[in-house]
Order: structure tokens, then sequence, then C-alpha cells
């Protein structure tokens, strides 16, 4: 039996490389995978031209005409009040009627959440939407949460973001029992900034498989498959992460030449950035925690994420994540509904 | 001429290889670097027995006799307060009384700094000592302060850690007009969390040469010489690059494996070691802001650590950093004298 194709609206006038490099990924990964269907919103005669070009035309891809854009820089909220014909607020909007199962977009984050809040919404219990996932090779199932979407947090924001991750790392990692623990400088409860020793109790008490604390190095060694911190650690992780995956690799590159054949040191190299980098990879992480999936994308994303960022997408509309989300929030105390 | 020895005062019932491994590595230190001269802190018989079963006894090792010590787990305040011939603090004395230039330890870090802010006390115009200095070999010239010493820090704390940082770098480093930046989320003035935000003036207006916000690949990348955050990210940071780095190397090393020789092997993965533990490698950090030099190192420390931070020491002693960081915050608005 043929599943239902997942939809997915997309940003097409949203990037660096727009709409070049978009369409081109998304040529590619309806070309690969016959389950993904998508609507390109932008200036319908511009893109199907590039369709036809790619010879796509044969390809599960429709168009959704607009001319107006977000640019980087532009304040969001105002923005969206302004230009209701933007790409980004029409792609999400396919979304908000269930013409479209997710919406993806490389233009300017702001726009990118903005939309999805005013649009689609938080969802019960969620007070902010949070941006999370796997972030380090080393331990693919260890979920980042926030990673940048969410600065200044409160100790409840915490929660909700751990509640997040362990839908997400049920639901898309397929983990039974995810371990939850709080980012911080030291194992013992009493140890980190009072965010963290605020948060600490809650988390405790929230039903969710919470093991305490860890540092910055249980990161990388997996020993819990959530974990929890401020959008602003997790932001600098990220970057760190990546900033470091690329200068050991091009360390590694230069200590390996001469040494090895050259094709296998690019080997080499490459897997230590697939293995670093994995959001840029990934072509994008996913705000988690409101009614609907939307891909935030760097705003330098060129086709392969493209077509990576529909790989996720797929196993996120595939894996239920959503409803899943909405039933832990309805059930436990991994929501904010029951805050003072 | 001969330039005159550094006096380092030595814990020798610092640390979880004390005393064996802490006099291994002094004698080590003071046979290969004749301007190093060192007191060990501790039950003199079985200190000077040890020395001797390592041919020491003609070295310039001098003993000063005790029995008490700090274990890790006491409150620090409490244990200052009743164990006045604890090891820490009567070598931190020594310091006090002029009798050696830095004191170093492996025990708790509480009990370090305790000592070292109620006997040395902190420098005028610093409100809270920092640890700080290099941390990671791709960019051997950034300081990063601080790196656990301050949880949730003001915004003055920030202007104390670059004023040191700055200090660091021109007189350990030898960087004329070390680039100053905020870590943060964004480079553009306004992004990041509310500390970095109202941080930002006061760094603007300190008279250093403060280039603003830098990002977290921005640290590898050595975009700045000297990059100021709290000490709960800067733990994290520091500890997620260790173990980031460890399991670099130890992948590495399984890739290599039966395609380069295996000491060559070993080699890529000593040197990536090395590269990514500096602060393990240096053997501990030096507590930055208080009226002379103390050097807090891990609890795990060997003799090879005791060697590196002897050789910190001594560049930190004969480049005069406390001299010169009490002339910078004197004639600068780098400390807090004038904050409401």
């Amino acid at each position: 039996m043929l599943k239902p194709k997942v939809r997915i609206a997309v940003d097409a006038m949203g990037g660096d490389y727009a709409p070049q490099e978009v369409i081109k990924g998304i040529v590619a990964a309806c070309r690969e995978d016959d389950e993904i269907e998508a609507i390109l919103v932008g200036p319908e005669p511009a893109l199907k031209n590039e369709v036809i070009r790619l010879d796509g035309e044969s390809l599960p891809i429709h168009y959704l005409h607009t001319e107006e854009c977000l640019r980087e820089g532009e304040p969001p909220a105002l923005a969206f009040r302004q230009k209701r014909h933007a790409s980004i607020i029409i792609a999400t909007s396919l979304v908000k009627s269930g013409d479209a199962d997710a919406v993806v977009s490389a233009g300017p984050t702001g726009g990118v959440v903005t939309s999805a809040m005013m649009l689609l919404g938080t969802m019960a219990g969620i007070e902010r939407p949070a941006l999370g996932g796997p972030f380090i090779g080393f331990s693919p199932n260890t979920v980042l949460v926030d990673n940048g979407g969410n600065i200044d947090c409160k100790p409840y924001h915490l929660l909700n973001f751990a509640t997040i991750g362990v839908v997400y790392a049920k639901t898309v990692l397929g983990i039974v029992n995810p371990r939850v623990a709080l980012l911080s400088i030291g194992a013992e409860e009493g140890k980190g900034n009072s965010l963290v020793k605020e948060a600490y109790p809650l988390l405790k008490e929230s039903g969710l498989n919470f093991i305490g604390n860890v540092e910055g190095n249980d990161l990388v060694e997996g020993r819990a498959e959530v974990v929890v911190c401020d959008g602003y650690i997790g932001n600098i992780l990220l970057k760190f992460c990546e900033g470091m995956g690329l200068a050991t690799a091009n360390w590694i590159r230069n200590r390996l030449e001469g040494q090895l054949p050259a094709n296998q040191v690019e080997e080499v190299y490459t897997q230590l950035i697939r293995l670093t980098n994995m959001a840029d990879e990934g072509g994008g992480a996913p705000l988690l925690g409101i009614n609907g999936i939307a891909m935030v994308m760097h705003g330098r994303s060129r086709a392969p994420q493209f077509v990576s960022v529909t790989a996720q997408v797929k196993r996120l509309v595939q894996s239920g994540f959503v409803a899943s989300l909405a039933q832990e929030l309805d059930q436990t105390k991994g929501g904010n509904n029951d805050r003072q």
C-alpha cells in the first residue's frame, strides 16, 4: 500500500541562493523519494521555468504564486503585518489550511518563527516553541533543546524543552524511555546558574525520566538522550561544535597529506565534517512546539540542504511528532499549564 | 646574569594522586628548569622520603610541615575557619608573606579560591577573580575569561573579565593590542542574552580594543584574543571542547587503524588531544584578579600536569602579570571602581 505523500510547502524565495538552489534541491528530493510532494511558493513563471530546465515537470511539484518576500534585517513582526503576501507567510498558511504537512524556509529565521507562531500557534501548554535536535554525530541520539530559539529563559521553559525533546527522541529517534538532563557545570543538584537550579525541581517532579545535571563533555558521550538548556548557550555550543569540527577536519587534512592517498584524506575530512556539522548536514532545525511542522534553515543553504531537510520533514510527519507532543503535554506535567 | 628563581608553594596534599604524583611532577619540574624552586606543604617526613626516593635531595625543594588538608565536598568557607593548618591555607600564606611567588593546588577548587580570596584578596577594582586562559590549540592566542569561576554574573563582571583577559594576552602571550569580544549569538549589538546586551555598552566605553560580539565558531577561528563570558557557559564550553576532542581523537584513531603504522596513528591521536585538551595539558587555570598567583588544578592531575603548571606559573610571574593588571585597573575604566 502506498503511504500518503508528505506535502511540503517550500518558501522558494527564502535564502541566499533562492530560488535556484531551493528548486534544485526540491527537484532532487522529489526525484529521489516518491513520497515527497512539494508546493513552491514564489513567482510562478520563474519557478516553473527552472523546474522545466531541470527536467522536473513530471514530478509532484505544484506552485503558488507570489512576488513578495521577507528580507534579512526586517523586523519580523512588522513585516508580518505589512507583507501579507510574503512567500513565507503564504507557505505557512498552507500548513494552517491543511494543504501542506510542513513548511520549509531558508529565509530570515525571525520571519519563519513569527509566521509559524502567528498562523499555526504554539501548542497548549507550550509558551515558546524551541529549536532542537541531535547536533553531534559522535552522539547521534542526544537531542539538544533549545539550540537558539529562546534567549533568557525561565525555569518552566526548560521544562517545556524537556517535554519537547522527549517526544522528539521517542517519535523521531525511536528511543523508548529517553533520559533527560539539564546542562550544567557539575552533576550534583545545586550546581549551575540560577536558571538551572530553579528548573531542577520542576524536572524532578515532571514524571519525565530525569537523571539530573550533565556537563559539557557528557553531550558528546551520550549520557542522556535529551539535554535541556537556554537557547543562548545552545546556540553558542552548536556553532562552537561546527567551528571546532571544521578546524579539526582542516588540521587532519593537512596532517595526513602525503601519508595517505588524496582521495582517502578527503574522505576522512568529509566524514568528520558530517559528524560535527549535523545541523548543516540536516539542512536545518525544526521549530518544535507549534501546531504544525516548520523547518528553520540556514540562509546559506544550498540544494543538498534542501534534500536533507525534506528527509527530516518526512520523519517528523510520518512519526506523528505533533500529535504525540500534544498528547504528552495533555497527559503529563511537561507543559506549563500548572505554573503559577 | 641569573634570573631570580620562581618560588612555588605547592599544596602537596591536594589532588586525587597526592602526594606521590605531586612530588614526582615537582621533582621533574625542578630538574628540568633551574629557575624553579618549590616549597612542598604537607607531612614533611613523608614528602622528604619521597623526594629522596626520586633522587631529588639536591634540588631546590623545601618543606613546610602540616598534617591537615581540605577534603572534596567540605564547604570551603567553613573549612577555611576550622582548618587553619590545612595545606592549601599554609601554602597560600607563603604567597601572602612574600616567601613564595605563587601557589599551586590540585585540592578542592573551592578551597583554593577561598584561600586566595581570603588571604591574598582581590585587586582593587575587581569584585570577583576569574579563571581564564587559552583553551583550544587551534586558536592558541584566544583567551577565554571566565571559564568556570563565576556563575550568574553581572555586566560589570564581564568588564572585569575583559580587563583581566587583556592583561593576560599582553603580558603572557605578548600580544600588543588584544581584540576583545563578548561571546554571543550574533555579531550585531543587541544580539545576545540580557547579560551580554547590558555588558556591551560597558565594554564599548571601556577604552579596551572592543570589537563587539563573536559567536561560538569564532572562538576557534581566532577572531579575538580575549573572549568574555559568564563562567557557566565558559565551563560548559571548556568541557564540551575536551569531550569533543577526545571523541574526535578516538574516532580518528579507529578510522586510521590499519591505514597508517600504529605509531603514526598514536601520534595523530596524541596531537589532537593536546590541541583540544589545553587546560588538562597546561595542568590548570590561573585564578586571575587576586593579589598574587594561584593555580587551580584538576583533582585528577598527575605528574605531567604539575610539570606543565610550573611552566605556566613561571610565565605569569616573569611577565609581571599581577603588577600589569594592577596598573591597567588603576589607569583605565576596566575595573568596577566607577560603577554605581
